[in-house]
């Protein structure tokens, strides 16, 4: 019997347990799950032969040696600044690892270590990072092999509602993943190359240079620039390529509104606004707006932010209800808190919404000097608020991954992300027999 | 014989060094200069019974803790990260201070030892911080003392041009700072308060929430506010206030102007630029721009900013040179370092140039329930390049505390800023002997 450790129990890990816990009886694994609340764990992984929940924290240190030297393989699904404290330990003790998240510095130091340990420890092994690595590698690869040369590659991915879902709702989204991330998605620099130049776009304008995309089937997206692209010339050996474009997926006219929250300095997260325990929501965006004794907040911010008064952007601040004379409903927080808070009244899955996966990539490249152009398209619905299609496209691909080590078919050692072809290709198989395939369409 | 020791003989110690030198011989002083170029020392202090100057580290442990223990008062105008290091000498020692920056935290927590010395360590005794300070603080006492409550205060202080200088300049600009801190200059956020709510503007919209205030005799002035006016409630007593607003004076014109480099990014200090050195000023201004294989620079620019293509934004924008082939003439460089040294090319006096300051505060005040408002100005133009107006107002105060404090005139003890009866009023005196005199005014 082998025993899978899954730290942490939270939404995105849903998925990963099911999926665990179909093949736990067949792979003769035991899985077991932590998190700090005991009910959480127990609720995602009831008790059984092959499976057992606890209450785990990360702080307490003998607690985390304990359990992770028990596991075959530890999946860490905490917050990202916890997984080099597992990811140490599993090196020492030469226990495979796998998260969902970015490899940082710290994960990045620890790769000798894990080589000379014959240990992997797989990263950006979810969604985004991870299936958008995983089948761009794949097309890029082939591309290669088959002597072309790539001149750009764009890549989109969003966590959206999926079509007729909650009607009324203007912005055609909601939160389906960690809020207070995409209400600071994109502060810092954006860095791209377009035909050989490299590009810089700073927050304050990153939400007012989107481009369209249309996708088959699904209609118009508009895509928002995603930090630094340029690590990725590096990452899936690019250098000298024309083109390199990442970014975020909304529905139209979603980032022009979002954008007047930037504008405002709503998503501000470096400072404590003043009076918070007494502020409403309209108090909130006043705060932002210039002194006028005569002219109405909505009137001040149509001004200052050059809209129409009867306009869809009006109309979808209103819906949120930051025009509202509700209670924020805080003690104190900066402008990124207490607006992440707002939304969530709005912004918060009911039980029969269904969230939708939209990932979109575009491959140029020469056969024999001859422009070509692929398309790789996934689109993944969800089924209800508990088994998103975001909890089911981070959690299979970590959980087919973990199957995947345990069964010695990926062999790589190190801290890895999952750019190899002896990583990609076997999750990527069993995914599309999930029912998750990129559909590959050559347009040119 | 009174030993000073001034640390720094940068551009803004030039009429510090100068008042001293003058004082010296009548006063028994000894002045000492120590710069770590001993050629600018030299300059600045010749050689004299009453003067010498040395090279000076501030690295060097040994050296420093050995020229400050001669001292009898130590005038720092060394970068502002190195006063603590020299207060903490001068603390111990119980050798009095005086800076011109504002008080760090670093700085705050040696308040007890200095009392516990009976030593002063006296800072923000420049301009702004500084005169700043002290001409408010006059007012403000004047208006309580006769029992008037004060429901507003304003104030500004901007370092530009004199009229008539540089004519072909359409800025009517040029840096007579720190030119590093003229382009990061309002990054982070600005907080302050208007008729009893709280306001906050975020960097991206600082230039273009500016406010008119006209100066009779010398035309009017646009100011943008200046990071966080709330800090002042509680250093010059003003809670329960309802408008206090701080901000920095430009010529009309220049904040929009300067807004269109904010807007790009081209103000941004956090990342390093790929491919400085083969950069012209075009292709700097260009990476902020979209990829548009038919449009120039200039159209792309102006259609991003919505600027008129022969409207003044953009020939101050030509003037200054941001859209010539001409190499930048840097290594690397962050956005902000690359601005600066174009910036420079153009914005550096001339020997004939003559600089300007101008400070301009607005008490609004209750008499018996009756609003009344008082204005209080300071203009002061400078000789040329080197003895700026800048020079003298931020020198002029520092070595005037210096003298007050050797003839025991300035009696408070600790960490200090300028807001005392006892500090400001001598050296408001001695600055009115010496030409530079608020104007004060009752308006209603």
């Amino acid at each position: 019997m082998k025993n899978i450790l899954v730290l942490g129990a939270g939404r995105s890990a849903s998925s990963l347990i099911d999926y665990l816990l179909r093949e736990a009886k067949d792979s003769n694994w035991h899985v077991r799950v932590g998190d700090y609340s005991l009910e959480l764990a127990s609720e995602k992984c009831p008790q059984s032969e092959y499976s057992s929940a606890f209450q785990f924290d990360i702080l307490n240190e003998s607690q985390r040696v304990e359990e992770i030297c028990k596991a075959d393989i530890v999946i860490s699904m905490l917050p990202a600044k916890f997984h080099p404290v597992v990811a140490k330990i599993c090196v020492d003790q030469g226990i495979n690892m796998i998260t969902a998240s970015y490899v940082s510095d710290e994960m990045k130091a620890l790769d000798q270590a894990a080589i000379d340990k014959n240990t992997i420890i797989l990263n950006e092994c979810g969604l985004d990072p991870g299936i958008d690595h995983m089948s761009a590698m794949k097309v890029i690869d082939h591309i290669r092999d088959q002597g072309h040369e790539l001149t750009a590659f764009e890549s989109f991915t969003g966590g959206l509602l999926a079509p007729d879902t909650d009607d009324d709702n203007p912005w055609e989204y909601k939160f389906t993943w960690n809020p207070r991330n995409v209400v600071l998605a994109g502060q810092g620099i954006v860095k791209f190359i377009q035909e050989g130049t490299y590009k810089y776009i700073p927050y304050h304008k990153l939400f007012r240079r989107t481009e369209q995309v249309h996708v088959p089937g699904y209609g118009y997206f508009e895509g928002y620039a995603n930090r630094d692209s340029l690590k990725y010339l590096d990452v899936y050996g690019l250098r000298g390529i024309r083109t390199i474009y990442r970014g975020t997926f909304r529905r139209p006219g979603f980032c022009r509104t979002w954008d007047i929250f930037v504008q405002l300095g709503a998503t501000d997260d470096t400072y404590k606004m003043e009076g918070v325990k007494e502020m409403t929501h309209r108090d909130f965006i006043n705060s932002f707006l210039s002194y006028n004794p005569y002219d109405s907040v909505e009137l001040k911010l149509a001004h200052y932010m050059n809209l129409e008064l009867d306009g869809p952007e009006m109309h979808r601040l209103k819906w949120i209800g930051i025009f509202d004379n509700t209670p924020v409903g805080l003690d104190n927080g900066t402008p990124a808190q207490i607006l992440e808070h707002i939304l969530k009244k709005k912004w918060t899955l009911k039980k029969e919404d269904k969230d939708m996966i939209v990932m979109w990539h575009k491959f140029e490249y020469l056969d024999k000097g001859e422009p070509k152009e692929i398309h790789s398209t996934l689109v993944a619905i969800g089924d209800d608020d508990i088994n998103t299609a975001m909890s089911k496209t981070v959690g299979l691909p970590v959980g087919i991954a973990a199957k995947m080590i345990l069964n010695g078919k990926i062999k790589s050692k190190g801290v890895k992300i999952p750019i190899e072809r002896d990583v990609y290709n076997p999750i990527l198989e069993e995914l599309s027999q999930l029912g998750f395939e990129l559909s590959e369409k050559q347009v040119k």
